[in-house]
């Protein structure tokens, strides 16, 4: 249910060097693209504060995941669709849809872990994290 | 068994802009090792006929996973061990492991299509490739 | 006095993948901020048909020139203002500004030539070129 | 008469990502074959003190210039010829020279400064650098 409230939607379009010689976006370009839904979200959601330095957190990346079904090409704009998972473990992760003149392009998910200060996993969901989740009706 | 037989590795070097603001190799760089470890394994397997263009096929990545254990900092040096999974259906799988320093960093994994020259897929093992399986004993 | 008629200005903001391990946008990325300066003065003045297919010509940059007076951080929003810069020569210039918070970030120049489709390079301005320039009271 | 004695020499091939839709090398990624460079010249030279941590100092990038002569493929492979320019101000010149097949792909300079752990310029040269300068027989 969770799921299908917490998304937000990005309007992109191809930027030229983002395009390799077969003439279509550079499939691991995609991960920007992410990244960028990403923020989009935060900002979306108020979870900015999410950022590293003023919690003292760090939320790197632990697996990407990206499923290609059609190609964008150089000029083309597209709609990046982030949606939060609400996962019970000290985890973020989000899915994402890229979508273009209605079509899907490509779907994918990122999963990102807490570290602390001394770069160390944070098992347990960080007091803030706890505090967003709470305030969006996630716990 | 042949999984064991084909591989390739090759040594690579963190380069300065390939590091994002946490001082670590920015996750979405993992996937342009990746591809120079294919390019490599092609290389030394030659495999390299497998271009686009002598061939009339190109071979779009139509999914590609990262999971990272460990990160890889900027003159870091590493290595890439790419390994051909010889699938029956008109693929090409790559798994890749990264590591540095005798320790694990990343692994990953890309499934590759072939299409035609008008960018159709290509539903049956084109016969150049057929023709390298068969080289390498894999059929 | 066209130097000055001949602008346009496109607002961007720095994304987290652009920085480098010194928390600042790594310098070589300015010239992405470049080219889609220089798309943005295309679509607002109409040189989109400048476009390599449809015209028969490509306009590889030949120079690029990128001087920085103060660092981009992530999330920064800055402004890219380019100006056209109106040579005699077979040749397309434009001078860049960037600004943040009403600071100048860099300034730059791109030279671009016209090649034909042998990649032979054009000495005289193409016709579609010349008849833009005409419309826009340039010559 | 320095300047012919400090150069460095690095073998590089173009990847598949660092191409454009025009099938060459996209201009501003000769940016980072001039780090690559760069950073080659200080392994060779012993300036890899310069590094800004242990000497409490950066260089950020300040200028980047680039001229092209001709386009590099996928797969090329080329020379990046790296030259220090001796300069009296606390600035880090450098000239390169890129090469493929004995000709002469592009030319470029870089020019960085020093900067203190405060982000402050230095207005003269560290003493970290005047020692290489003098180890180097420049001053």
């Amino acid at each position: 249910m969770s799921e299908s409230i917490l998304k937000s939607s990005l309007k992109m379009r191809v930027r030229f060097h983002e395009c390799d010689p077969l003439q279509i976006v550079w499939h691991g370009n995609y991960l920007k693209f992410f990244e960028e839904g990403r923020e989009d979200f935060g900002k979306k959601h108020n979870i900015s504060y999410l950022d590293a330095k003023e919690n003292g957190y760090s939320m790197p990346v632990i697996k990407s995941v990206c499923e290609h079904k059609l190609p964008l090409k150089y000029g083309d704009e597209f709609e990046v669709e982030t949606s939060f998972v609400n996962a019970e473990a000290a985890k973020l992760i989000f899915q994402y849809k890229i979508f273009s003149s209605g079509k899907l392009i490509c779907t994918g998910e990122t999963i990102q872990v807490f570290t602390d200060k001394n770069s160390e996993l944070v098992l347990n969901n960080p007091p803030f994290f706890l505090d967003w989740k709470s305030k969006m009706g996630l716990i």
